[in-house]
């Protein structure tokens, strides 16, 4: 593995009327492994720079060293997304409230399990709604009109689900996770069926929110913000659309095109 | 509790070489720990909105309900921040690798304790730094430059740890702490004292971020971003400095502000 934070990948692009293809670069998702003294600890989903900073900075943080003397050896196998790190110590640490799954890439411990039995758990899209490119600026619009406090805050995420035309919940919350939930106790309280829904969405596409989007069982996400690799690997693996940058009258398309139409 | 998104705090604002008083609107930060069948299951920090619908979507999205019909009954006591399930059913749910601690408002479970707890065993500040107003918008344009990945994938968060002056060290990650952890690991290998520094991050200053800038030892956090309710109460009590919404010659100081000068 190169230290690469991002990569190159090839997507189509709406931009004045027209699909193009295009190269775009894409932020690196990956998933790194701790073991500490032969016990597995921790899935930390990361940008894969500066590695041993990481493990030594995230295993302060949770008060497993307190300085570097603590650590005896750190081998890291970048190829694999292994760590294996020997304390000079017995482990000071109740480790039983880890899921020894995954830590999401952004706050630390995920809902839920590592990505990939995760990703087997979670519902391939059946759908064959299409949306038009006109739709989608349209939506992403109306999100952003809604959103006034995010604008007052600035620290809200906005989610919402529509049917393309008509129904239109909106729910914001402090926590991206929080806000796909509220529509998704929203649906299941009032028995809308999901599966042939649009979810838009303010934050970006990270693999959880690719997962938490197919558990709800929507087959297209639109972001006004760029999703990840390993969440465009997710996409096209569980048949979901996802539609990023979404921004003056232009988006990108990262997976299954084929919804999208004129 | 009323259902409320944001509310008003009275901050100091600097602008056109000034400090002013200023009321600004702030978002909330609300903690709801959830029992299920009598059991403790999970804290969701949360914007105190539609929180039943959080609650359900949760729940499904955790795989402890399928429908609607699952439910019980559902106690909602939001003016203490609890609510109680009664599931039509056993729960199915292996819930040790739950912390029951808090799940972030960010993406899930936090990496550490339920943030009260966690506060009490956060470090308060005990540096006499000061920062120059000049200096805050300068080491944040700083970290604007160096963000060049953020501008071309859109995923990306940025922080920096610097003494003002000379030392400045910046790191990337997709993930909020992931990006302070790296920042931390160098501070450890290196064996850099980070009582008298300064930490600048890109993000959003939540109740999360602030405990884990108290953790890493800083007395003093610049942020692009605003701070939650929640961070503004911890920040005062661990005597940390908060400075958010740094733009355009301008920012706020949230708490602490004798350690800002001119």
């Amino acid at each position: 593995m190169k230290e690469e934070i991002a990569g190159q990948q090839s997507i189509i692009k709406y931009h004045h009327n027209k699909f193009h293809s295009y190269h775009d670069v894409i932020a690196t998702e990956f998933p790194l492994t701790l073991y500490v003294n032969r016990q597995e600890f921790a899935t930390i989903v990361c940008s894969p720079t500066n590695l041993e900073e990481l493990v030594l900075g995230f295993l302060a943080s949770e008060g497993v060293i307190r300085r570097h003397a603590d650590i005896q050896t750190i081998q890291l196998d970048d190829s694999k997304g292994f760590c294996h790190i020997t304390l000079t110590k017995e482990i000071n640490h109740d480790n039983s409230h880890y899921s020894k799954r995954m830590i999401s890439s952004c706050c630390g411990k995920s809902r839920e399990f590592y990505f990939v039995s995760d990703a087997a758990a979670a519902k391939v899209s059946m759908t064959d709604k299409t949306v038009r490119a006109g739709d989608i600026i349209r939506m992403m619009e109306q999100l952003q009109d809604k959103s006034t406090n995010f604008k007052q805050t600035g620290g809200l995420h906005n989610a919402a689900i529509s049917d393309g035309n008509d129904f239109y919940i909106h729910r914001s919350d402090i926590g991206r996770h929080n806000a796909l939930d509220k529509l998704y106790g929203y649906c299941i309280k009032e028995h809308i069926s999901i599966r042939d829904k649009v979810l838009i969405f303010s934050g970006r596409i990270s693999s959880e929110i690719l997962i938490k989007a197919s558990k709800i069982g929507v087959g297209i996400i639109l972001s006004k913000s760029a999703p990840t690799d390993l969440a465009i690997k997710l996409a096209h693996d569980l048949n979901i659309t996802a539609v990023g940058f979404i921004r003056n009258e232009s988006f990108n398309i990262y997976s299954h095109p084929d919804r999208i139409i004129k």
